[in-house]
């Protein structure tokens, strides 16, 4: 028996007779051959494992994502990665390294410490996709909501149900999606001509007891907001908890929108207005536009995926 | 300058004057020099990269396990990537093919479809350390809380307040966990001389609307339960959910207990008496086991990590 014909066996190659196939399977079992994947990999210069890198995967939006990458993936014939930077430069490094060095064949990318330039600059000599995010003005592919324009809408929703002081709890941080937030809810209180308070305007650190404290310090003020905004539902929850705790009721005295559909929006009471993301397709076309780049379709395309706002008790109650 | 010069700088070898290096660090910097860390890694057989092994990060305890597991890892120089299995088989093979390859130097399970023997089996050719779970007589070391005398502790609690008719939500599935808690709340019941009632034990997915399923089914029985344990926080707010819809109070007619300390235990209203599992140290303790393992000491260690009940309001109301 040929080497070549064993090689096609092993790679399931048609060109073998089912029989044949057989009987190479079965003294290959006897010797208890273990295909060496890596030595498979670096002769045809892939190694059809692909990496997601992530600040974190504690969120539950972002592991929804990941969870569809993956599923993705393996239909695609991928080992599918994760590696996190908890923001960290020498930890994405030391990631961004596996492509350098052929450990992976590509990259999609979650979030982050790049700039605009470096990841451009990565762009060029290997394959990634962005995820989640999209940083205007490049030519790296991406798949994202258009989060400004869904906090567009989820401010004028607010707005039609004639609030006026809407404070905003948002995150600061270098993500695209943080600044585009930012600039959709400045964009619907403008069109209305609503002034821009910046007493109302805070931070926290997506984390539910965040949004308390910063709830709170909104609440001391004698001009108190009547809704509040903000860019994820954990900290929404949190807005939730201290209204409540203040003797306030929602969404009559003021009304709250958090931001990605998670399980926290209907665990809170009230139970949350939000936009929902579609965590599933995000993933899915993004392991679609890396694997149509790994087969060397050199396009860029910046994928825009439907979000949605859904209507719950805490403006509608 | 020397090949072995230039060797030392890159592998910050102290024998080399400041100056040197420095010279050496200019011209590297002028060619573009990018280090191949897999060849580094081939010539040294190990890749300093490890991998933890999990069926999903959509898991809030777990993620945190993970974040853990990283930051330690990042300390004591590992690379630390994570992947997911689904509970596919197929997709666990491809991880552990990392192994076999030698793409990475070790694993640290968080759960898997092996059952005894193949983990033994593995634990004889590779370093790897289970973490959350511990498959009992086996050489695998490990890192878990008693999920056993955790559950005994928490059902024993609703016992001392006067409940009788104590419903169980657990998963289906293979792991250890999910076998020792069962053996807990059956262990607190006997010992307390309650019958074992299966009609109010029952299995959900680990998520919120499974709870809210089985919960409703429980209320639908005449002679309804006075108490329940769930094995996650999430399956146990879906039980508050389920028992505040059927107009019934909590703990008064019902008191509930959930697992894991994790936010939704006190965004859930009221908020949850829980078992708190240390995810932070344990992910710590599995990976400083693994890093003993990778330096050649060849130690088994069943570490246990101490738990703690958490009391709040759903059943201390």
């Amino acid at each position: 028996m040929s080497t070549a014909t064993v090689s096609r066996v092993l790679n399931n190659n048609q060109n073998v007779s089912p029989e044949t196939a057989k009987r190479v399977l079965a003294v290959i079992d006897k010797l208890g051959y273990q295909p060496n994947h890596l030595g498979r990999h670096l002769r045809k210069n892939e190694t059809k494992t692909i990496l997601v890198l992530v600040s974190t995967v504690a969120n539950t939006l972002i592991s929804k994502v990941i969870s569809s990458i993956e599923i993705t993936g393996m239909e695609l014939g991928y080992t599918v990665l994760i590696g996190t930077t908890n923001d960290e430069k020498k930890r994405e490094n030391a990631h961004i390294d596996l492509l350098r060095c052929k450990f992976i064949d590509g990259m999609i990318i979650i979030n982050t410490l790049m700039n605009k330039q470096e990841l451009a600059c990565l762009n060029k000599r290997y394959n990634i996709v962005q995820c989640c995010e999209s940083i205007p003005d490049t030519d790296v592919s991406s798949v994202s909501i258009n989060n400004k324009e869904a906090t567009y809408q989820a401010v004028k929703h607010l707005i039609s149900l004639g609030r006026r002081k809407i404070a905003y709890i948002g995150v600061k941080n270098h993500l695209s999606s943080s600044e585009q937030r930012y600039l959709g809810y400045v964009g619907a209180l403008t069109e209305f001509g609503i002034q821009i308070d910046k007493s109302i305007i805070s931070d926290g650190n997506y984390g539910f007891r965040s949004a308390i404290e910063v709830m709170n310090k909104f609440l001391l003020k004698p001009d108190k907001p009547d809704a509040v905004f903000a860019i994820s539902d954990r900290m929404a929850a949190g807005a939730v908890r201290a209204i409540k705790d203040n003797g306030r009721t929602i969404p009559d005295d003021i009304a709250v929108v958090g931001f990605d559909n998670t399980d926290i929006s209907y665990i809170s009471e009230p139970r949350l207005t939000t936009v929902s993301q579609s965590p599933a397709e995000m993933g899915k076309k993004a392991m679609q536009l890396l694997d149509k780049k790994l087969k060397g379709l050199n396009i860029t395309s910046n994928v825009v995926i439907k979000h949605k706002l859904i209507y719950r008790e805490s403006t509608m109650g």
